[in-house]
């Protein structure tokens, strides 16, 4: 798996608990987070490089554990290697249309997800019903890198990135990068307080857990081995850092975890 | 002259007022961007690569337009290069001890920048009786790129840095970060809001574009040409939306500005 940086631990730790005895590689581009903010030939040059690196580990599947890179270089690395690459955006799309009682599907997401279209063709794929509508919150990244997930700063940014999709009725949320699990409470209390009660907030994590598990199984790929599975970090810059936040997010001991630097 | 991003152009602005002759190239790295948060390491390969590519343009001086960079790899490229090279730092440290009456001297700056201990060392270089208080103030990088400088989230994420800088008496306010002049309005009414009443707020973009012009003087550099120098600006990503921006600090037509994408 890999990410431009730790949000994607929001999907290791979903399939840590649906498939524990699977080991996993999970490489986090610190040193070029975040790329929500780049252009798709950007997030194309940054995937190809995160995907080699991954390949020299002998993987049998990979999983895209981003949003940005999962909008615009999914198909690329699906024609380009020799395995089969799972993204986030399908599971997540998939799950928004399935919760959505009217068929009005609201996805927050980084600049370049929104650019790519990707989600209102993959919910469209899905259900021919159901319409998407689209809110850039780049800002949101920032915030939960910096860990100000409490507090004023990020309610006032949640509200002004959630008004416009309240106001076109959507009936659920697609959490659409995979750092805005994090947000969890104070975008579900803007929510409801938006909106007037409570919908459906869909975390794409779940979702792709969900779907990976079907697909090892389908290829014969899942692993008969019953021992609990090893995970191993790579990250480009931070390895400090970047300990401290995935102990957090994985609830172990910092000790316990393998984080390796490397250079891409 | 080079920077993470766009924040480096309050630099160009400035020299560009000071020095209407000279020819300015300037490098922006925003497939990259922000370089504040990032180690020390990746910053001095980041900056290395930055610099030789200015180098191909057959630069006179070196200016890093990047407090990062400034406090992280200013030694390194002063070693390297066979050529003059000035950063921020010396210049936004004298200017804020020259300032201060007290010598209680307050800096916001990255994290990056913040580690280094760059502006205590350069306070103390220039005055023993100066004292230099720093705060990382890490969200406000991302809130000017995405032109957030107006409103309660840009006031309430200034006012929580500025409050620890305050309670330890500061008397001036260093803005350590090229992107910070355009936070100017809220953060002078928040400092004389906590304060209680205005103290001095230095921008080094001014005080880089006086010392700049003195050492091209010095140095028998400065161009004896009086017709206007060209500005070429060179990007790594993004180069439409970085037009736009560009040419708001500027005050020039995005149809004036000469932007070419490179690679690094």
């Amino acid at each position: 798996m890999f990410d431009s940086g730790l949000g994607g631990l929001t999907v290791v730790h979903a399939i840590m608990k649906r498939l524990p005895s699977e080991d996993i590689v999970y490489l986090g581009d610190t040193a070029r987070v975040p790329y929500g903010t780049r252009s798709a030939q950007t997030v194309l040059n940054y995937a190809r490089a995160c995907a080699r690196k991954l390949c020299e580990h002998d993987i049998k599947l990979l999983c895209v554990a981003c949003n940005t890179v999962s909008a615009v270089a999914l198909d690329m690395l699906s024609v380009e290697l020799d395995l089969p690459v799972l993204g986030v955006i399908g599971p997540g799309a998939a799950a928004g249309a399935k919760a959505s009682e009217q068929g009005r599907v609201g996805v927050i997401a980084t600049a370049g997800t929104v650019a790519s279209g990707a989600y209102p063709r993959a919910v469209a794929s899905i259900s021919t019903r159901a319409e998407t509508f689209m809110e850039a919150a780049p800002l949101l990244v920032p915030l939960v890198e910096e860990g100000w997930t409490q507090g004023e700063v990020p309610r006032l940014a949640v509200r002004r990135y959630l008004t416009p999709l309240v106001a076109q009725g959507i009936d659920t949320l697609v959490l659409g990068c995979t750092h805005y699990p994090l947000l969890h409470e104070i975008i579900a209390s803007e929510l409801a307080a938006l909106r007037g009660h409570a919908i459906p907030i869909v975390d794409s994590a779940q979702a792709t857990a969900a779907e990976l598990a079907q697909l090892l199984h389908e290829r014969g790929l899942a692993t008969d081995r019953t021992a609990a599975g090893a995970l191993r970090i790579l990250v480009t810059d931070m390895p400090g850092k970047f300990s401290e936040v995935a102990a957090r997010f994985l609830g172990q001991s910092v000790e316990g975890l393998d984080v390796t630097a490397i250079d891409l």
